[in-house]
């Protein structure tokens, strides 16, 4: 890692993650630069950092800041949309990789997001994951709150960890929800939360409820997954919406996923009675 | 198969295959007796054919039911939600079962259909297919309506072949959206006809349009499947969904998938430009 003394670049999207990293990265002291992607990153929070506004095809002009501000390590973080590359904003250099880009995003999110990376790797720069640059957004191993999985919970646990890795072998999704033996939700293009909501639509005979919870959310890495981008993340309102699915808890694969505001995903997870529990890889001892 | 002398038994769950069996037994000559499961089969439907209305905790009068009616062949069609075994209205032969019937449901849906299809065949009755049962209803090579797939759409496909492969052998769902190479949803608990309007309500630049098509539903059996029970059905609706959805077709397993209302299907397909096309099983050649 570089020293603390050279500025973190972080390429921004939507969500808490890269709020959290910035935080994460200026109590430790290092400093930052923020590269707020327009339409998907959060502006009230991007505020407090120093930062620019840049479109996703603005590559040129997005090396530029980075240099400008004297960043040469950078980390991508947060949710993007796909782009609808014909109504993309481009600059030169973003024209020029755009073909490649397109090529890519026909096999996948994982096959999009390395064509991405390259473009600022050739330019010299280090791209790292977000685990490297907030080592403290890591899941640790073992239950977080005061709960632990039942029995039932953990065959469910060790179900949805094979499940996911099958999706993850072909850049489906990162998580699942199964319940009792029964797969009841996969995630894929939609995202978690919107996968939690509609399990909580389910008949209520097949999932939980808030009085007799049952079923678990499991999110976990791809195998090979390009794990400088899109790691698997939890935080508050993954917590309430599995509250919500009647769930009895969470599982992510620990050393992989991040948790955005530890603290209060611990809290959340005691105040609605779920176990939240970072567990070994798919295919690892436990 | 048994002459059509015999009569038919049909335990009719929700939906419209069950009707469509029984119409298509009956235009071949064969005389039918439909067991009605209370809470699933369509009641107006279901009112068109000899029938008695069951729950699906009375194993011993359905089975004297049949008797009586002559059937020692039967068939089961159509959605059945996952009892909620605690509230189930049984009889003694219910209650017998019920303890390898709640056993074989941790392990997924193909496990718990296939334990009580043995209870029938204990009883000495013959199971058949929904595609044995009303051959009709087989779903042909090759393109129904005036529309055949792109080669972009040939090879989501392809793609949507390989994924509904993976997805069945884990016993998860029969279906999935692919749209230029990216899995846009895949099928679990919540069923084809959800999974569509979850597609409907995804961003724009994800999927297409009424305007640009694009992408396709895949639908196939499992991979070992029992075949008696739970073949893939599309029918109207999953056109219509489909088209909502902005999908330029849908693509199902020749010779394992179901097609209700092939005309009804078919006249859709045109009207919305769409196109509907039977392709062979995953692994096999084209």
């Amino acid at each position: 890692m570089a020293g603390k003394g050279e500025r973190l670049g972080i390429i921004a999207g939507g969500g808490q993650l890269p709020l959290a990293i910035a935080e994460t990265a200026q109590a430790t002291g290092r400093a930052i630069f923020v590269l707020a992607l327009e339409g998907a990153a959060d502006a009230d929070g991007i505020e407090r950092f120093p930062h620019a506004w840049v479109s996703l095809g603005e590559l040129g002009r997005m090396v530029k800041l980075l240099r400008d501000s004297g960043c040469s390590e950078i980390t991508f973080a947060g949710k993007v949309a796909r782009p609808e590359f014909a109504k993309l904003k481009l600059d030169g250099r973003g024209a020029l990789a755009l073909p490649r880009v397109m090529a890519a995003a026909v096999k996948g999110d994982d096959a999009l997001l390395r064509a991405i990376l390259s473009v600022f790797e050739a330019e010299g720069m280090r791209v790292i994951g977000s685990d490297e640059a907030a080592q403290d957004l890591i899941a640790p191993k073992g239950p977080l709150g005061m709960l632990e999985p039942t029995d039932e919970e953990e065959a469910d646990i060790v179900h949805g960890m094979e499940i996911v890795a099958a999706l993850g072998a072909l850049d489906i999704g990162q998580a699942a929800v199964v319940c009792r033996g029964l797969v009841l939700a996969v995630e894929a293009a939609e995202g978690t939360d919107a996968m939690l909501m509609r399990v909580a639509a389910l008949p209520a005979a097949l999932r939980g409820t808030h009085e007799e919870k049952k079923g678990v959310l499991v999110k976990a890495a791809k195998p090979g997954q390009e794990r400088r981008i899109d790691l698997p993340v939890i935080g508050v309102r993954t917590v309430e919406l599995a509250a919500s699915a009647g769930l009895g808890g969470i599982a992510i694969e620990a050393g992989a996923a991040l948790i955005v505001n530890r603290l209060g995903v611990t809290q959340a997870a005691n105040r609605h009675g779920l176990f939240v529990t970072g567990v070994a890889p798919y295919g690892t001892a436990p």
